[in-house]
């Protein structure tokens, strides 16, 4: 997603931050406390009156507290000069404290694909999702989108409302650091449009006859379109830290079952990271939390949700495309890449291709081009780019450009101010042949047209890769789902797509794409999977996605990345979500809390650093790196070039098939690596019956990064059950400083 | 409608012929010859080769036979030099020939609403028109519309097709004149889209849920939906006579019984006017020929289809309103003029008005208005134009235009390729006010608003008022259908509205304007009347409909024009055609096609003139002002002024209504004038009965053109029929020379 203000407020609200701290004057920390003390603790540092004041003017002299958190973790945010924060660094049951940082919503732009269905698996077996609750924190829910339209299915009158009385909105901080800024309705109501599509995409309702602009026509559905909502808005112009802790612990106290989080922090200590922090208290509530990988990709380690206690998610394409045509005259057709926003008349107009003219990387270029034309422009070589000619053509008096691409991702751009269709530097010598055998050639493009069934459906150039460089010890993303020009409900009164220079559309169903699509997709899956097996804690929610999660593309053939290479589980982690699978995976890997407290323990960080994290109740005295986790990663260091390494992962596997079963392993080996499982056949007498297996994994040590993979499948002996987990071998990289 | 394509051909046309002339190039002449010798006429002239050629390249020195007309009239068309002319005068049987001139399209911009439902009326009785066929001779028809699809209501498979094998096209004389035509699709198929329209509003089938982008949104339906088409495409880019006028005469052989003209040429004698000639050609055949009056009003004997054997047709508004409502942040609301097709996001956005920038009448001072604001633009005064604002507005960064206008009609344009509402001066002080209250005035504009129930409904300013120059004893136009922007099928491939500088969008069905527009419901509603009364002669079809229409708008006071004026005969006719009433009238005035030739032989005309429109089987020694029409109109001249004319007029009424029936007339009487009817009490004994009365007019000559009008009423005693013809009093005007 395009967010122009947020960005702006990125930058300002730093330099806000950062001209505090030099002024003397006060910023925004969150403080993480030891629970007996908390209610009491501000008091010991603030005055009595302080203490009680909510908000006030930003340039008073006293210390302003903002929150106190208490459920998904223990501490509270308060506006403190650095004095104060000294005071408050001295003072008992003081843990950490931690300048507020930005966070940003996970959308770009999308497809779709679940085989969900009415008939057969999971969405009979769980009743849709019924009355399992999402909450989502997000920029809020515009509630008057049909998609949350009860519509008789649940006995919530407003199936948004959830089980809050009302959705719940968090701007305290923002207000306190900020006082004038811009709230043009404070309340919890979506005035952007990213959390009512991430909201309807988990749980949205059916609603027929809804398109993008006669694009994707159909009926919109959520994954889980019988689970209940609660919404926590803690966005506005990008979100504080301190308000979407807010919002988190409140979802906490208001029981929700599944956290969707289509955010991503930058890249920070997972003891400085809210989202970490509080999807530990979440999940510790039994709630599993659901996070977009985030949008940085394809670089390797450009993951920033390294969060063990949560479902981190990729984003895929789907197999649609949406698309217009253009039919030479000698009855050429070539149906490519097109989301122009309206139905227009382009019928039949010459067609312009000159060198010079190709580039379209100007308005003053364009004049040139004779009125009423069709422009044939080259994207493919140095002279343009899409963003800069959907800019200048509005302006010209062409009637449509035919964009040559050989950058994928314009194949996937929603952005489409004039008409226009991308074409494949292939396709486009089709056309040039044409044009070499017509002295007048004229062209026909029409446009809304929706092509199904395109292959291969690839993971998201852009979807943010693994390393997690926050903590590599678990292999991260977890799962992928799709995230490319999704179609799901918005806010009309927002902004939509331009058309021409300077009109902006509405729609009450917007194509987005990113992993903040993918995210709300796990989500609905997970809540599913809630209300078909209400006994299973997160961690096995988790497992039976990623486990039976499909490696495989729709031809059958590994998933690959939009350059046609192969894709890695640094990509696509466990592979596609498969929600009718994951209903009845055979086997899953549990863990407890205390197992996430040994995770911690053995990070290295302070008492303090992990405390922040998982506060003060538990054991802190086995530490260890081997959570019971359903994927493997092995990580060496360019410094031991040449060695041979050897690394032990002891797992737990449960079975939650009906009674008897036997599972023999085969293993995919990723390259020069040995893999040894001991034993290779587990044999269970009956339901939940626990059995362990070692893995042992040999490997070389080269001196770059190399991406090496395998697959560890336990295949049930009659067929009926194959619980996979990825196996990745790579370099790791330097954590940030 | 805008047909800047058709203006350029009508110049390009005009200086063809002038350069044939000078150049002793060949011209067209339509000629008009005595039946007998039709067959063999061109032989004489022509050499036999050359009579059998139907067209070839236009620099060979041979004649061109182009037509032959042997059905609404008599003669044929060709392509002649001027020498090839005066041999060709000099012939046995000639009787005249005139050089081609262009026709075009009577449509500008429209509302809806006739008192037509299934369960009473002119529907259930005329069976929706079932199997009466109605020739449009226009720019032929888009047969994929859905208004076409016949959906099991006809027999015919395809509609459109009508008596025809398949619809016809005329194009041999453009393409004689000019080889070089384009010509996009040679046949029927209209590439235009006008034709489509008039088609489907006097015939089109019941289609839910169309609208013009959200305007209008509703059933289409056409007046006669059961009625049958057949289509005769005569314009290309302006229509040629000899193409219109062999349209017509194979209409004639096909059989249609009403025929559909939304054309007018420019003003010419009646016996140069190809639609005078075929009208009359056509009612000999008892065809009712209905015409479109013209878009040249508001000025006094702007009309140019001045005929008396055909209904002329002119243009109202209905009660029908499309608008966008802008709201201020005081809460107060302001609906008034839009069509802009787009839902948009204009909400909230900041408001500019100075006195500088409201000029809005460049794009340089569009470009000082802030980025994203709503601007005031005042074209109430003499800075700028809508058509130039709307031409501008889509290059500034201006988001939307709120546009004071005291010109009427713009609150009828549907050009609205930026987002803009227009509102008057009144509801502009609103605005100012909330601006001058408020340092901050943020807007948000709604659009895509269809209002119903607006009054009056008023007589277009543009229709074409009487007199007619080409004879001014007959009152025209005849009646008053509505015109303006009426919703019908449009054909899609062409180029719809306009959005943003240079964005065309399509549209199955269109808002268009125009007594184009009118004239196919009178068409309509003559095709329910004939199927409902098959033995009606064209003359009572006529009567029927004028003297049962309403002279009242909908606040049921006399019909206004647009600046709130009284109306007159001369603009409306005998008011609005009201179809239910027509069904059933009482008394109808019936005219013989010999009643007709006593009216051209009172013309004046020479005998060719005569025989042009006439042909040679009538009486001609009978002539006779007197036809028995149902309306008045008494003429003086200035040189008259001061004296008082006497006029008497006799008149023969019909019972048509089921046997005994008493008449009483009552009088409106025209001011300054006093009026006479005998008798004042008409008895008939059965049905068919005919009685004559004589009206006799006493009327002072005024030195101006003062309009005075009244109504001569027969009141049937027991209130079933009011038998109503309008009486004008007005000064002549100087015919054309």
């Amino acid at each position: 997603m395009e967010l122009p203000n947020r960005l702006t407020l990125i930058i300002l609200s730093r330099f806000l931050l950062a001209h505090n701290v030099h002024s003397g004057k006060r910023s925004v920390y969150s403080t993480w406390t030891n629970p007996p003390s908390l209610r009491h603790f501000p008091h010991t540092i603030f005055a009595n009156s302080v203490a009680h004041t909510t908000l006030g003017g930003g340039d008073k002299p006293e210390p302003k507290r903002i929150y106190i958190y208490d459920n998904a973790l223990h501490g509270f945010s308060a506006l403190l000069s650095k004095d104060e924060l000294q005071a408050l660094r001295k003072s008992p049951g003081f843990i950490s404290a931690y300048a507020d940082d930005i966070a940003t919503p996970d959308t770009t732009h999308s497809y779709e694909f679940l085989s969900l269905n009415a008939a057969t698996g999971i969405w009979p077996t769980s009743q849709y999702g019924k009355d399992v609750i999402i909450g989502v924190v997000d920029t809020g829910i515009w509630p008057k989108s049909p998609s949350f339209n009860d519509d008789g299915m649940t006995e919530i009158p407003a199936k948004w409302k959830g089980i809050c009385q009302e959705a719940r909105y968090f701007n305290t901080k923002l207000r306190a650091e900020n006082p004038d800024f811009p709230i043009t309705v404070n309340s919890a109501r979506d005035t952007d449009g990213h959390g009512t599509h991430v909201a309807s995409t988990a749980a949205g309702n059916f609603v027929d006859n809804v398109s993008f602009f006669d694009y994707a026509p159909g009926t919109a559905r959520g994954v889980a379109p019988r689970a209940r909502l609660a919404v926590y808005k803690v966005l506005w112009s990008g979100g504080a830290p301190s308000d979407i802790l807010a919002g988190i612990d409140q979802a906490v106290v208001d029981g929700v079952d599944v956290l969707s989080i289509s955010l991503s922090n930058r890249n920070t200590n997972l003891y400085e990271n809210p989202l970490a922090i509080a999807s530990f208290g979440a999940r510790e509530k039994g709630i599993l939390v659901s996070l977009s990988a985030g949008n940085r990709g394809p670089s390797f380690a450009t993951l920033r949700s390294g969060i063990p206690g949560a479902v981190v998610v990729a984003s895929g394409a789907v197999d649609r495309w949406f698309a217009g045509t253009l039919t030479m005259e000698n009855g050429k057709m070539i149906t490519r890449w097109s989301t122009f926003p309206a139905k227009v008349a382009v019928r039949n107009l010459p067609l312009i291709y000159n060198e010079t003219l190709s580039a379209c990387n100007s308005t003053e270029l364009l004049a040139e081009a004779p009125d009423d034309s069709i422009i044939i422009c080259d994207v493919t070589i140095e002279n343009g780019s899409f963003p800069f000619l959907m800019q200048d053509l509005p302006e010209s008096n062409v009637r449509a450009a035919i964009i040559i691409a050989d950058d994928l991702s314009i194949f996937r751009s929603t952005s489409f101010p004039h008409p226009g269709v991308v074409i494949t530097p292939a396709e486009a010598q089709e056309v040039i042949n044409y044009m070499s055998s017509n002295s007048a050639p004229r062209v026909t493009i029409d446009f809304q047209e929706t092509v199904l069934g395109t292959k291969p459906t690839a993971l998201s150039d852009d979807s943010s890769r693994g390393l997690a460089r926050s903590y590599q010890g678990i292999l991260k993303p977890d799962i992928l789902a799709q995230g490319v020009c999704f179609l799901a409900a918005y806010n009309p009164y927002n902004s939509g797509p331009r058309i021409g220079k300077n009109i902006f559309l509405s729609t009450d169903y917007d194509l987005l794409s990113g992993t903040s699509v993918a995210c709300p997709h796990i989500s609905g899956v997970a809540a599913l999977l809630k209300a078909a097996h209400p006994e299973w804690s997160p961690a096995a929610i988790q497992s039976a996605m990623m486990t039976t999660a499909n490696p495989l593309d729709n031809t059958k053939k590994p998933i690959r990345e939009v350059d046609n290479t192969l894709a890695t589980p640094l990509g696509i982690g466990s592979g596609l979500v498969d929600p009718n699978r994951a209903l009845d995976p055979g086997l899953i890997y549990d863990a407890s809390q205390q197992d996430l407290v040994n995770l911690v323990c053995s990070m290295n960080f302070t008492r303090e650093q992990t405390q922040t994290i998982t506060r003060s109740n538990y054991n802190f005295l086995t530490p260890s790196s081997e959570l019971n986790y359903p994927s493997f990663i092995a990580i060496y260091n360019f410094q031991q070039n040449g060695m041979t390494l050897t690394q032990r992962f002891r797992r737990t596997v449960t079975n939650v098939g009906e009674g008897v079963a036997t599972y023999k392993v085969t293993i995919e080996v990723p390259e020069n690596t040995t893999i040894r499982i001991q034993p290779e056949t587990l044999v269970f007498g009956k339901k939940y019956e626990k059995q362990n297996y070692l893995l042992t994994i040999r490997y070389r040590v080269y001196s770059d990064s190399g991406f090496r993979y395998g697959l560890i499948n336990w295949v049930e002996a009659t067929g009926k059950y194959l619980v996979r987990s990825p196996i990745m071998v790579t370099s790791g990289v330097e954590e940030d400083s």
